[in-house]
């Protein structure tokens, strides 16, 4: 095993971090590794967004609901982006905007954003730093837009926090290869995955019963129905289509 | 700068590779590391489908247009999935369909997916292998559906070849750091970008200059917007909702 995939490996969100800001320097290497990923049609479909002010700050970690949002050595905003080439079919005199419009290039551009921000992240964790997805920022992607000043054509995906940790949470059992790895052809028959499902259930439930001294007893698969039994950010279909983008 | 940094910084596609497979060894370590990586609310929200039919990979390599699609080291197909939580709303008898229909909770399964297949390519650059993203799947996606045996609920999203490099590119140059990355507020003014543009413009006309001495003469700006102004892989849309997801 090299030092990569050992990093690789470690990764365990970090939500409580030192009160130490990055260095320009390392903000710069972070985003440059960013670039530095794969783009679908060399489009290069996104932005990132680097948050220091803290009233800014502030008003985002309400909208998430993470104390850290507010609290990091630094914040990146990650958005699918298709402004610039909005822009760009008029510099050419070009008619670009079907395509900007199309959910396909709503797809690349949400591709393009997290294949640059995955990049990000093990850039950080390289580094000694934790970091954590921010998914909650959905929660408000209007106020986000308003507060960030975020035109037509894109979309805030979800923040980073980056830091030096405080605190390191254990490793997450993921789902057992198998259930995730398939051979040549997709594994859909129902009975397989159910009893897939019963394992990973007896990990998951003894995962989070060793983590809070038996306070949480809950399999995989009721917290998964759990949540997806409740209706959030129902608002994100029309939201999108608004901003000009996964409209036909 | 660490080995990790360089081996992000140093990432360029190969899209001809040595007639050598992998191992199992490497590609299980592959698919452990892409499923390290976070994943929102612990949701897990996509498949991979490792390839080896030599007949699913050729007509794999007709749909994306990509001789190396048939030969490389292993062929990932990388797909957004809420197929097993639908299975997982039935078994805990709770009504799950409305959000996995979401678009949404379709954000997430892209996301999710790609953050795996992100994880998946460092970890294989990491063994000193190549990779190739292949978006051009969707040139085809009831094809490949077809050929893979897909259920509803997932959506092949790329694929990604692998495999020991026969030829290694240059570097392609991204977009200045300051292109991409905005402070506290988003910078839309069209002017600066079309100054920006500019100056990008100079260095892509010269990079395909001298890649192809002096055969290609394109900048940047042109490229993209001859590119946006075909419209292809229109059906997308509906496809992805006649899959179940994308819908509301």
């Amino acid at each position: 095993m090299n030092s990569i995939i050992e990093v690789l490996l470690s990764h365990r969100s970090v939500r409580d971090y030192e009160d130490k800001p990055l260095t320009d320097e390392q903000i710069e290497m972070i985003v440059k590794c960013a670039q530095a990923g794969s783009t679908s049609s060399f489009i290069q479909a996104y932005s990132i967004i680097g948050v220091t002010d803290s009233n800014i700050k502030e008003e985002l970690s309400k909208i998430s609901g993470h104390e850290h949002v507010a609290k990091n050595g630094h914040l990146f905003i990650f958005c699918a982006d298709l402004y610039r080439h909005k822009q760009i079919g008029e510099l050419e005199n070009k008619e670009v905007l079907d395509s900007i419009q199309s959910t396909e290039k709503f797809m690349v551009a949400v591709i393009d954003a997290t294949i640059a921000a995955q990049n990000a992240a093990i850039a950080a964790e390289s580094m000694g730093l934790g970091i954590c997805y921010i998914g909650g920022l959905r929660n408000d992607l209007h106020k986000v837009c308003e507060l960030l000043e975020i035109p037509d054509y894109v979309i805030p995906l979800f923040g980073m926090t980056v830091g030096y940790p405080k605190k390191i949470n254990d490793l997450k059992p993921r789902l057992p290869l198998e259930h995730i790895y398939h051979h040549n052809r997709y594994q859909s028959d129902p009975e397989i995955i159910a009893s897939q499902l019963n394992d990973y259930n007896k990990t998951i439930e003894n995962y989070y019963h060793n983590r809070t001294n038996g306070a949480r007893r809950e399999t995989w698969t009721e917290q998964i129905s759990r949540s997806l039994s409740k209706k959030v950010r129902t608002y994100i279909h029309n939201f999108v289509k608004e901003k000009g983008l996964n409209k036909q």
